[in-house]
């Protein structure tokens, strides 16, 4: 019989009456349970992402790695990499989450040519389809690390240097190929080959260089559309890559959403008083009860998910810390989906939001959000209707109803 | 009979199954609740500034001023001071909190003179003093404003004319006389005579000047230390300020008591997106909770207390939005409250962080707490001892245990 | 004879060799030397702005204004209106700028109705273009406040309420009716009515309002595309909007010209440490360099220029002090102006760049540019000429050269 | 003979003519050039530091390292350590800096127990001392590296264990008497025992963790007030810190020197549109102007200096770009040098700040620069003078006037 990885941890339970520091359960998190006509494992589709959970060692610029696991010898062997990818499966089947993610270079090592590498990466995947088969756990996406290795420095698909550009471009025929093999339901980058997935590509501020061009989601939709690409791809929007670049917590979900273009979440957080990427385990019920409104009003994000691109910190160097943490985040957002969705059965807030509205309903408004309304006709309106009345806007009232459903 | 300025409103109640959209009524602020031995109200000390809530007109960088009130003429008299002094009482017994806070500045208009405005302080207190005893309405502190008149354009007492720092010495001993008059339990700012209240002072970063003395609360301390006053002061912090200058909401809080110099909460709340001083309503749960959680650790907050300087949006143009936007700001501080009382009953997350410092209850730690330890004793120690283990910080542990309680 | 209203300066002087406290002439700005081709002036099109420089008072959040000036008696009358307009364009020629900008409210008082205001902007417009005709200062841009006045708290063509957006459609009608009066080479915001002038549209994030529909460059390019409005406009970049917006001082200017739409510059500049739009003269010889570059490359900024949406500080009282600081910022841009000059003229560092970027100018480089190279084709390249080698960036090498021509 | 490990480059050459592209010599720094009567290398004190110039391989949280060097093979080997050691040697002698600055574990690798560490560094300090013989570089100041060893995750004096607690006590013991074996002039850190140098200690902000006790400037110099410990430490401020807290480039540099604590600076750069410690060399030459001007103020650093806490982007792979940043870096200071020695010597700005505060040299000014003047005093004085006068600020002049300088 095979290791195991986790002795003394079970399958996770949901006990709504767990006591406050019994904390490897989910005390909201009840994944049959329907709410709004659907089960909660499917309005949330979380996902475990390989590389924080099973690559991460907690080296920062200040320090050394910190975090060692028992399955894990530190080396770049294909042995290595297998116990490793073992080990991840009993966690995700352990944890029940239903869906997985991963770069290429987090499952298989590098060889000395891209041939090799390419060899290794097929009999890693060979290993996490059998294992895929046998957990019923499911390829949410995968992508191209791009970035680690020194040879793009100065950038992959962006880089100076075109022998760069085009072992990328290898790297992105291979990354496609083992997507399509394992079934993954998107793929987070470029371009396709009989791939059935969906495109993801990720807004990303200030980190790894200071110029991104893809700063936000407003600027990449416009970059997708000045280049014709709109409609090959979604966005794959990861708050803390939303805080950094300036605006509240879930702008770029809503903005993303707005423009059709919402795929995927990498759900995570950072810190509004630190500046860089934290890809902290996300713990804000306000917030995740105003994404999971957004994902409620799209009808969902499949076949996107809630990807948890969230590190445990550095000194979180228990092998618990890891289910302390996605257990969680996944209450965090089950609460989040309760929250929202009474807002909607409700439907308190919507009303308020038609009222603020109703002008627009007839008339001159109808007109003009028809786009059939002249400057001319709004001064004829104007001097007949004179000027408008005041309107509160209402702010604090919106906070405090919110707050009533959390 | 007096005018009524709030008609139609009745005083606030205490409605623990309110709806989410029956926001003019109390759902969690129950003022004479017992929770760890004291009334909510004491333990809270709520008070309503007079500055935003009876002078702010909604005027920015951007725009002319949008709030008008029916008692409120726009006008420099005594009548019409005399008229939004009575509506702020009826205001404050209506909203039911005991505190009110006010600058000179607010309750009376300037003279020709200094003599002159004095004057008119003198007048305007005496009503205040008349309706202090009729409603009970205690004066939490009164400060002098020392920045909005063009004579302070440079600062008051920083100010390098000795003539401006003169006229700011003048009117703070004014603004001192009047506190003792209306026997004010604090005073924002400096010096005494005969006067019995807690002095105070405020951290601010960033505004209104770009270098500003007091950053924060430890740098109010070290410049308190430095010139031999920290013994006259204790600090009042607004969280605001705090996260201003790259805290977290509650950093402040925490630093201040911890040197035993936390006084008074000007509570209110900014966006982490904005880099100004917006001076909103506080309504974060989480953020109240881990406030109280602070200020039940050090006893309560009096003679201070939580005093909202903070103002409706400028679009909150209806007089109903005063009284929604403090009920939700209330209702936030009595979650937190009820939320920080359990986790102090419960005693869990004081048992965590016990066991975390329990290597400094005996033997070499304790010496070291004690300041007995030399530099040759801990070599010694490690010699024979070697190296320490690796203990997790359990970071999401805590945060989790700390959703529970949310 | 008329009023002199700036009595005892008279038009500033170009002195190379000025003292470092002589601040009433220029030390770099010489209008007619003729730089890479062209006059000074005619690269630099500095353009005063009359809403900061006219208009302001100097008041903020914490204070009154500050800022009286003798030919202004405060009021909201036509003959101040004319008064202040006359000030104006003495200052523009003493200042010997050959540009205006202003918004249609900083110029005429508001009527009691649209169309009692519209008369007020006719009024004052006659004048405008008899004191334009006497002295030969253009327009550069006009616009329309659609923020100021409450009836826009709530937003004007994005407000809540169809009346309001028809209110702002009516005056934005009349502000390009007044545009083309006055031979205005450029509008800055929305739609045609035989109106000749090139559309601008300004990027502003986080104010007045938290989110902004225009964040940033890439954000209204976006926008743009998205509505297929992109043809119709150019953008009006504001440099402290852009590191407001979390980027580089001269980010947007890049982008708005990488993609073919930069039209003006609201040349001024914010504090790094400060988190709003504190407007003030740009005095960086770093930054004007990089700006006054990329404006080379594209060739000039015709029809726009660099309009000084710049405001002294409220403290800088004297009438002087709206001299000293356009004196200064000019000097800056003419400093930039002539370091980015020399930088083109001795081409080392388009040599570097050149370098840089030299492998895409033939073979598979030439073919990843064209669009021709296929993924199969980035393999098969690989597999033959192996891994790329390591090309150092060089950042230190490009900021030690840049800092040789400051 | 033993190994030149920068063949090809000789020692670095001051020539006031080089071209732009010439960044392989000084146009500014001439050590031996007197100004203000000291020579330029007495004023700059200039210091390369060990840590990254000598140690740092380029990796990121998103990248391995990428900077290899000859002289290192990348083994934790005493063989490798003396190698590294004797690069450095030569790299400060051709650069032709007097200082250099380490952390204990920079220099020598760890061994199995504390004491094979200590011995390891006593064999890596005797070569250190032979090569300071030789070369007559000196000792800037030395540290401890109490946060790169897993065991400091949690921190080092700070740790809630008390073993990891005597464990950093028994490192900055044996730091200590390195220090008085090499002779530093300065220690970073903590506690005397017979060494003679000044004790320095660095405020930070954020980084490694959210909470440091250690913010900034007046965060330190209040820590140390409170415990008594003033007198032992100056401080030694990085800018990029700084400005991490929220300040200005050179607030802390300015607050430090006005309390009389101002040590030494480890003179670097941040990003201001970046939220972490980019350490990059610093080329704002306005900035290095401004910082002189305080060190000249204060008569110098000494036994400070100007220690380059910077490293090389991790693009700039070559050997060359460490000679090019510090050169860079060291011009940019020799201009700010000369900059603010001319100010000095021209005396206008220091007039012009004597004007502005004119006022506290007689009379009631002098009085309340004494202390001597009460509130009583203060209310008379302006019963009788009546209100002060308006005087401008004049900001945009004290700016114009710098530029000029630049």
């Amino acid at each position: 019989a095979h290791n195991e990885f986790f002795p003394g941890i079970s399958k996770i339970q949901y006990k709504p009456d767990a006591a406050p520091t019994d904390v490897m359960c989910f005390r909201y998190y009840n994944p049959e349970e329907v709410v709004l006509g659907h089960s909660m494992k499917d309005w949330l589709r979380f996902s475990v992402c390989f590389w924080h959970t099973f690559r991460g060692v907690g080296s920062d610029p200040f320090g050394f790695g910190t975090i060692e696991r028992p399955w894990d010898d530190g080396s770049e062997t294909m042995e290595n990499a297998k116990q490793r990818m073992r080990a991840a499966f009993e966690f995700f089947t352990k944890l029940g989450v239903e869906y997985w993610t991963f770069h290429d270079r987090d499952i298989a090592p590098e060889g000395k040519t891209l041939a090799e590498t390419n060899r290794n990466l097929d009999e890693m995947t060979d290993l996490a389809k059998q294992l895929m088969d046998e957990t019923g756990v499911k390829l949410l996406w995968n992508t191209c690390n791009l970035f680690s290795n020194p040879r793009y420095m100065n950038g992959a698909l962006t880089n100076p240097d075109a022998h760069v550009v085009a072992y990328a471009a290898a790297q992105v025929k291979k990354g496609l190929e083992i997507g399509k093999k394992l079934g993954a339901e998107n793929f987070a980058y470029k371009e396709k080959i009989g791939f059935k997935g969906q495109f993801l590509i990720e807004p990303k501020p200030k980190e790894p260089t200071r110029h991104q061009y893809d700063y936000d989601a407003m600027t990449v939709i416009g970059f997708l559309k000045h280049f014709g690409l709109a409609d090959d791809f979604k966005l794959n929007i990861e708050p803390n890559h939303t805080t950094l670049a300036g605006h509240q917590y879930h702008h770029d979900i809503m903005m993303a959403s707005a423009f059709g273009m919402l795929g995927s979440v990498d759900s995570n957080t950072g810190s509004p008083d630190l500046g860089w990427d934290t890809d902290q385990f996300p713990m804000d019920i306000s917030y995740a009860t105003q994404a999971m409104k957004v994902i409620i009003d799209q009808n969902g994000l499949q076949p996107g998910g809630l990807n948890f691109d969230a590190k445990v910190r550095r000194e979180s160097t228990d092998v618990q810390d890891m289910f302390i943490a996605h257990i969680g985040a996944m209450d965090t957002f089950a609460r989040g989906l309760r929250n929202a969705a009474k807002i909607v059965e409700d439907g308190y807030m919507q009303k308020m939001l038609d009222d603020r509205y109703a002008t627009f309903t007839s008339g001159l408004g109808l007109k003009i959000v028809k786009g059939q309304a002249s400057l001319e006709e709004c001064e004829k309106f104007i001097s007949q209707a004179g000027n408008p009345k005041k309107t509160s806007g209402q702010q604090e009232k919106y906070e405090a109803v919110l707050n009533r459903y959390l």
